[in-house]
């Protein structure tokens, strides 16, 4: 079988430690299905700014175009921040210049890991965020304008990009559905109740619903959405919605399965995607050791299965669920993260889950 | 002493229901105070569009206006929509009309309240969310620009408003630090990393907070927020945000202490204030008696609250102490309403309230 390229950009701060991680585990992995991956690393991020003035270099984004998959760790860092004050985040330039709509956050009670919310149903959650991730508010990125007494961004809402986010969401509910065995549900997420342009998200996520009749569909405002994500995540499957909601809700998805360390993700578009951790750079613990690469090889499972549904082969499919059940393994027996109070290292983490591979 | 205006807005749904479960805790608590409330009833709302094609009249407004406090049940109805498609919603007219820029929005755990999170800390939560509610996002309501392709809504963020929250909010901390003898805390909730709107806002904090030297003052990312809301909401004590920000974290800190139904607010401006519970009209559960009247309760308390620090006299601060001592005894007691499962209906948890005012 040929060998597919994956651009590897550890970026900042524990970004380069989670990331060493996860190549540890791939690459015993990769042995073991015979999938062929070639890693090129890549520097990007808050330092690379720092030290040669640009967080990303034309050419270093045109290798990483040019590769099958982008596999990220973290990037910015507090201290080092553009002349209008923002931070460093040439993962949201990837996002909008590759075209990646589709930001896939999924949230999963790992066996072993402790849960936030006190209701044993909370061992059910399993559902995920779909966040909007070119458009919304964060179209206004780097655009709004500010003068001495007043300060405006752009909230803006297109009909194609919309119409994609949809598909991909009840084709994801679908391919989900087929997986676990009961229908799926597509509940959109918005403020149509106050705003004409969540409104007209509405209107389309209904056009295209009716082309996905054995998908379930419903609506809820956010304010209401992030209510139940506190009183019931285990009702919810998949969640499309606006890219500022969606940053909010995933860092609250992560909150109820035990934290940022453990939540994975994908940004997705027709010919490019990016899978990277939802945590930061975490600055307070960079350097440590102790950071939980949970996050990221999850995300490493999520490019596998992409890449296997792109056609590469059910050697990368089998790749994908082998690694998202040693992770699961190595949790139930027993591997406790420094995030969630235990004493297991960057490392120690990533070999618990390298040893399980192949084991079961 | 002489008598103050209460306007009484019940509304629609289930806001008719607490509303009249309030009045009758108000009236003997007037009476042992010996403060002066008069009522007038109001009509305003989804049902009364729907009967005379406006939610608010202008006669209706200007009483409202004119009058020293305004209380309110909720507003709004799902099939009763605006030509575009939104809700009637006059409480936003409200908040716009009457500059009432400080949505104080209160959280904390009643004793013998069933919590959503499983760590026994929980039990200390005690912060507000001070959501700015007349700009931000909402300053789009009814402006947002829609075509086939595209829609656009625009975030305002103004220099007066904002300086005039910081002062709110440095204000709030300095009394709850006096009441719960310890430091307080401002922590501005924004998305500064990415957006200048956001960036502007922190620099009016900064500039505001040196005014306030004995209260401590932070800054925390609206997602990092959202995370930490589940992690530790007992860490946080004044949140000051942007109105959407606002909106949505506020319906999170109810779901960690009991629901909607123990969510207080208050939209407080220079010269005018609304009191209404958080929660929404209800359709599932209206006209049933079985609607939890705690939130408007505690807004009510709010509101005496408000109206003595505005020279009321004492006796409006110690019945609204007292309304507050009388619902965490209630609750003490065994009182359970239909939302945590309980058998309590909106009568009845009125009457447990009334029955612990002079009890004590
Ligand atoms: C770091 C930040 C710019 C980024 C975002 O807001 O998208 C992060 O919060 C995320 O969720 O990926
Ligand atoms: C009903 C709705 C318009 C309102 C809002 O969004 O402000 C509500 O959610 C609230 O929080 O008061």
């Amino acid at each position: 079988s040929n060998t597919l390229r994956i651009a590897v950009m550890p970026g900042d701060g524990i970004g380069t430690e989670v990331t060493a991680a996860t190549l540890a585990v791939l690459e015993p992995l990769a042995k073991r299905h015979g999938i062929g991956l070639a890693f090129e690393e890549l520097r990007a991020g808050a330092f690379c700014y720092r030290d040669t003035g640009t967080a990303m270099s034309e050419e270093t984004f045109e290798k990483a175009a040019k590769a099958d998959a982008i596999l990220l760790g973290a990037m910015g860092w507090p201290e080092i921040r553009t002349p209008d004050g923002t931070e460093i985040a040439p993962q949201l330039d990837l996002r909008f210049r590759l075209g990646l709509y589709a930001g896939v956050r999924p949230f999963r009670a790992l066996p072993g890991v402790p849960l936030a919310l006190a209701d044993p149903r909370a061992r059910e959650i399993d559902f995920v965020i779909l966040r909007e991730s070119t458009e919304g508010l964060f179209f206004s990125r780097g655009r709004g304008t500010v003068t001495e007494d007043m300060a405006e961004e752009t909230l803006r809402i297109t009909r194609p990009t919309t119409e994609r986010l949809a598909r991909f969401s009840f084709g994801l509910a679908r391919r989900r559905a087929a997986r676990r065995g009961r229908k799926g549900t597509v509940t959109l997420v918005d403020k149509a109740n106050v705003f004409r342009a969540f409104a007209f998200m509405r209107g389309i996520f209904a056009e295209v619903a009716a082309g996905f009749p054995d998908v379930a569909h419903g609506t809820h405002y956010v304010d209401a959405m992030a209510l139940d994500l506190v009183r019931r995540p285990w009702a919810f499957d998949v969640l499309p919605t606006e890219n500022m909601f969606g940053d909010i809700l995933s860092d609250l998805g992560a909150g109820l399965v035990g934290g940022m360390g453990f939540a994975p993700s994908a940004d997705i578009g027709d010919t490019h995607a990016v899978f990277q951790p939802a945590h930061g750079t975490a600055p307070d613990i960079a350097g440590k050791g102790i950071a939980n690469p949970t996050a990221t090889i999850l995300s490493a499972a999520m490019m596998l299965d992409w890449l296997a549904e792109r056609g590469a082969g059910q050697g990368f499919a089998d790749a994908a669920a082998e690694l998202e059940g040693a992770v699961d393994a190595a949790f139930a027996d027993g591997l406790r993260t420094a995030d969630i109070g235990g004493g297991d290292g960057t490392a120690a983490a990533a070999k618990a889950v390298a040893r399980r591979i192949g084991a079961a």
